[in-house]
């Protein structure tokens, strides 16, 4: 099965809380637009990650990616950052970019495309509620 | 992260009911082919539905498009017509076209699409059971 | 371990169309109180039913009930009467019963009680969708 | 089957931002005891909600409480209090209680209990993750 | 709230092998009471566990129980006696006693219940499969 | 509808023992590779299997491929194969092949590939666990 490519999936949780707001608009226009998501003192979430990497088996593991390497660079990355925290106030990705799952799911993509091999292909899936999710890249 | 092309997923369900038939068979052969799914009396689904846009992230919202829009296109174009309804006897879409969720796929498909700005692309999902689902387009 | 009382619930699922109607009322007082339930052609759901049967060990096979036997009974009972069937028309148990959920579970518990030998106690949770379900008895 | 006792349950979500936090312990204090969880800036999960209601069934409707008038109870109650919101900043019920999934779970309970007749008994189900999650009354 | 008796579950999984067979009876018995279950070289599951503990909210903490250390516990009791283990060759528990899923639960509900304070009371639901689960005490 | 390509989809399950090991590894490499999944003596998993065929709409049927054609065919070439199996002593297939969740999902890729007509595309995911999926062909 060897350079077969083939795509591994590895899913996560993680809970912070955020609110949606564009600084240049009035409070008004952002109620117009972000409705109870704009609300003053944050709401929250269960995120739930979905990290995809495509790569080849490589014949001796039989592995394209050992899930525990990237386990780890995950709870770096997302998680050390994310996890229990206010994205909108304790995060800088998001100081000047609204915390829409839009902008999180290329933001997490970013980091993680960082730190993984050049030879392997990722895609984000991230999940802010059971009916809405949101894809990057498509 | 302005210009990114993201994919927005928003999940609904209804509720239906349904035979498969095809007119110019006989019953026999309808009862081959499609089994208790034939049965005259009609059975019926909670159908799931994943909605699927994608399109650039706007700069000054951070939506690729807003959610309430895409809810409201959905209520008005699948709720509307198929909830707590008989897809057989009550829609004109499956008067001559049998309801298989290949057939049901495509046409949730078209009236999304003709909703939608030509700015978007749009991919349907539609699960008939927690066991087999349909998508398209392909 | 034997002799402890344990519960074993064995998880399965059918498709039916109904309609809630109650045949002494006038049209508008159906639709008044079951809104779109009420609708002329039926509609439809994937039902699932959670069925627990509790018991004692038995110590030379460590079960309570063998669950190949509990499915035969249910296939029986339930599938056999139910699956791709329409409630208010091919099933005389909801000829002068409004198939809700509430009697349908009450109805399914009488079908399954009447197979099980006494010894065993039993309780049935029918989800009509992801968020309605019901239990009986209680 | 008028007359029988059955419990019904509506699922329901709402999301909402909080911290754990004792006001009267020292911040070392608090973070020994609630680690994660009482991070200054909050953080936030997507509630899930399951209301069980236990009644007879009546034999006009079959119903033992039309789930309509739940889900309004519901939303009168939970979602207008704590839907988007900050349970520590906005919800006067935490202002001296602290938003762990034992308390909310109790005090839903409470709010929902007045609402409802007396005929019928009520319990609640708080899902805070997909693994933690919380009962009450016993 | 404090005082108030409230229940509080944490969800865990491990995968383990097993297979059912009782030694005193012949092959051909094992096989016709436990069907493919019986193979000699065993087969395999994601186990699935929800611990249910009850007792009274600290009014301190306002928790029954702090999760993290009931979730060590179940980690020290559950996951390393099982977890990527085969029930059958590696557990003590099982050498003479068949590893069904009445058995397991039983087995499971009685080593947590040794780890807890006697004011808690306890109960355990053992999925094998995500149609066949177990509950202990009724 | 018919000629539109349109993606069908069927989700199984199977339960099978297998272990991670490379024969020409030491025991220490192994563990320290495979960690518990190169324990020796198995343990299991509850594998989940979507298959997806993309093929055009007959406009007869109003179906890709009939569903219980498909359900035949990996009943006969996964489950009659592997379910209620270890892998790695009952299936020759991995008898140089390490298990894991790559080479699997590639086994039964070409197992099926080639029970379909050509005129079908063909894409398998397959899930060890709730949280590690595999997808062949990218």
């Amino acid at each position: 099965m060897s350079g077969n490519r083939v795509a591994v999936f590895r899913k996560v949780t993680f809970n912070a809380a955020h609110r949606l707001y564009n600084k240049s608009w009035s409070d008004e226009q952002n109620r117009k637009v972000f409705g109870l998501c704009a609300n003053e003192h944050y709401h929250g979430h269960n995120y739930r990650l979905d990290v995809k990497v495509i790569g080849e088996i490589d014949p001796e593991t039989g592995y394209v990616i050992n899930l525990d390497d990237l386990k780890r660079i995950i709870q770096e990355e997302v998680h050390n950052r994310f996890d229990h925290h206010n994205l909108n106030l304790d995060c800088p990705e998001f100081k000047d970019l609204n915390p829409t799952g839009e902008n999180i799911v290329v933001v997490i993509y970013q980091m993680l495309r960082a730190r993984l091999e050049a030879k392997y292909d990722l895609q984000i899936r991230l999940w802010e509620t059971e009916r809405n999710y949101f894809e990057y890249p498509v």
